[in-house]
């Protein structure tokens, strides 16, 4: 360790963080999202600030967050809180919390003036300027974002519009689609054609609100693997099919799911989800995207895509493309998922051809993976399983 | 499950698997590194083709692949295999691992002749077809895909090169840079700018073989979250700097490393790694990318970055830029690590200056996140911790 303690840089780490957020760096257009947002967040405040004024006690109402305040609608199409609500009312006791909820809405809207964004971890750090009310541990810090992303989802408003976005890629994509972005600093249009990317993709970014998309494909493919991302990549097929690929690397992250959410309302159009014939692919990955989680609930409105169906492998398709060879015996934690997706998952449970397709998988005892569509040549998902598949699209389990 | 059994997709799939593999899907450039490749495969496999002729028991010497068999090269910068074989000669006991060792070598020529690709899981799957050669289990096709690799790896020639490929991501990149790519169908030149992609980055592809590059960059900076890499990204640092991101999202994938490593090469840049400054930062991300994992040797030679220097955060750091108000105490885990590196890792023991940073981590037993700079501001790091940074690289831990 060779540098020694520098004056100059301690000085200028503390003037940085006494500053003031600064402005927009730039002339950007306003966005009509960000208004809203902003609405949101000063007609929160200034219901605290009336009660005050009123010498009333100030409090916020939150939705709970747990299991049993979840609903499914099947007309919807997504797991949603119930109409349970914990208030949060200003008092000797609560008023750290209260004083760091509002601080937490503040840094928001300075992050929307000032057009910039910060992940969970960005806003803790930040805390520690803020006095008495600095949170200690990160797990406190995420409590309270987690309730303002349910206090704000009833105004329509989800976190990433609130400008806190996940630590995390939201997959890659390929294909039949242009994405708009902005450039962050000086508002110019950016346009990203996912058609020129080799054997390569398109990085979807950890928050997307922004983006705006022009396509002509005709679907959405969102794939389990990399591996066969890859393969449909390498091999052009979003060409020779017309459609946008998908890469979500096991369960979607919140940015891809948002992603293909908004790309398929904005172009209209279906999406498929690919994914390994096993209670995994079905009830975690599929599921999660479809219904979003019931962990969760405050968020799918923003999150799920109602709208998915399923083109992956199912346990009809281990005897139609005659894959027996390819198999896998059900471990334990395979039962255990597929049982448990059968007697606790109202998204299941609502669904026949879902329950027989369950049904089906457990009798055979058997799982199939994506890439056991190689055991008839690498390129056998391409020239026959999806060109197949996709004749009957209305036959896809729902 | 609406759809029946449909006699001619079984026949469709039934005639795929017994097809040759098709030769190549269009007229393509030949590729120098894969004439070489072939030409390993032809000597490996005329070798034992001669032994067999002369009536003598053929036999394949792979590299032993222990830590016991392992050094370090201070000079070449990275653990090696050393010297110790195992020998495989054919024998009763052997005939099925010896046979789909050539199998596997010859699917290998087969990828390259039709250029195209195949997974781990690929390969197992195909294997399904070869008769009593037929791999039971996946474990024990990695594990002669393992050998494979450490043969071929004495040779100079890498599991990609053989086109095997692993089914994960390579990481995002974004700025100076423009990827040459080629169309695996039409052999055309595809060239990806990294300037022009957003908010969003370029994904890289699972295997980076093929690629070329352009770029007036200065450096290569690798950074370990995805939170960072979206900050430095979305506000255009590459630009302000002149340089490449790479989001690594953890310990970098073997595409990752390898597209960071011929990247400096060809362009004669240097790479810096961002990290937060702790003992998985230092060991399992910065050690790895540097040079490489004991328990892969045999492949270090091609997926390590012997010239990265450090210019995540220091122990030193903490005091430097004013930050122990965001930092953590060290957990159990944290100060293993770093007892371990100090006790038994090679690299750590050879370097003065990073058992210099280790101590002084176990003094203060505090930990800090590259995210931690947001105490002074969300840009901090780029407004100040990089640029102050970047004025001592003669300083950047070794």
């Amino acid at each position: 360790m060779a540098t020694k303690k520098t004056p100059s840089k301690k000085q200028a780490a503390r003037e940085a963080a006494t500053k003031p957020t600064p402005p927009a760096r730039q002339g950007r257009t306003k966005d009509p999202k960000d208004e809203l947002t902003l609405d949101a967040i000063a007609r929160t405040a200034s219901g605290i600030h009336k009660a005050i004024n009123a010498v009333k006690r100030p409090e916020l109402k939150m939705p709970v967050r747990s299991l049993s305040n979840v609903t499914y609608d099947q007309k919807k199409g997504y797991f949603e809180l119930g109409k349970d609500k914990k208030i949060r009312t200003l008092s000797v006791a609560t008023v750290k919390t209260f004083a760091q909820t509002l601080k937490m809405m503040s840094l928001s809207a300075d992050l929307i003036r000032s057009n910039d964004f910060a992940t969970k971890r960005d806003a803790y750090y930040q805390s520690k300027n803020w006095g008495d009310a600095r949170f200690e541990e990160q797990p406190e810090s995420d409590t309270v974002m987690d309730d303002i992303e349910a206090l704000f989802s009833e105004l329509g408003v989800s976190r990433e519009q609130l400008r806190y976005v996940p630590d995390q890629h939201g997959g890659a994509v390929a294909g039949e689609l242009i994405v708009v972005d902005r450039d962050i600093e000086t508002g110019a249009l950016i346009e990203i054609d996912c058609t020129r990317f080799g054997s390569g993709a398109y990085a979807v970014p950890s928050w997307v609100e922004h983006l705006k998309f022009r396509t002509k494909a005709k679907f959405i493919l969102c794939i389990e693997t990399q591996g066969m991302f890859q393969r449909l990549q390498s091999h052009k097929y979003w060409q020779k099919a017309g459609c946008v690929l998908v890469s979500m690397g096991g369960v979607p992250t919140r940015a891809c799911r948002r992603f293909v959410r908004l790309l398929s309302e904005q172009a209209n159009i279906p999406v498929y989800a690919f994914t390994d014939c096993d209670p995994y692919g079905f009830t975690n990955i599929y599921r999660t995207l479809k219904v979003g989680s019931g962990n969760a609930a405050h968020i799918n409105q923003f999150f799920c895509v109602p709208e998915v169906r399923y083109l992956g492998l199912t346990p009809q398709d281990i005897v139609d493309f005659d894959l027996n060879k390819a198999t896998h015996p059900l471990a334990e934690v395979d039962v255990k998922r597929a049982f448990d997706a059968l007697k606790n998952d109202p998204f299941f449970q609502s669904q026949k051809p879902w329950k027989a397709a369950i049904d089906m998988l457990m009798k055979m005892q058997k799982r199939a993976e994506q890439q056991a569509l190689s055991l008839h040549g690498l390129n056998f998902v391409i020239d026959e399983y999806l060109p197949v598949k996709l004749k009957s699209i209305d036959k896809f389990l729902p």
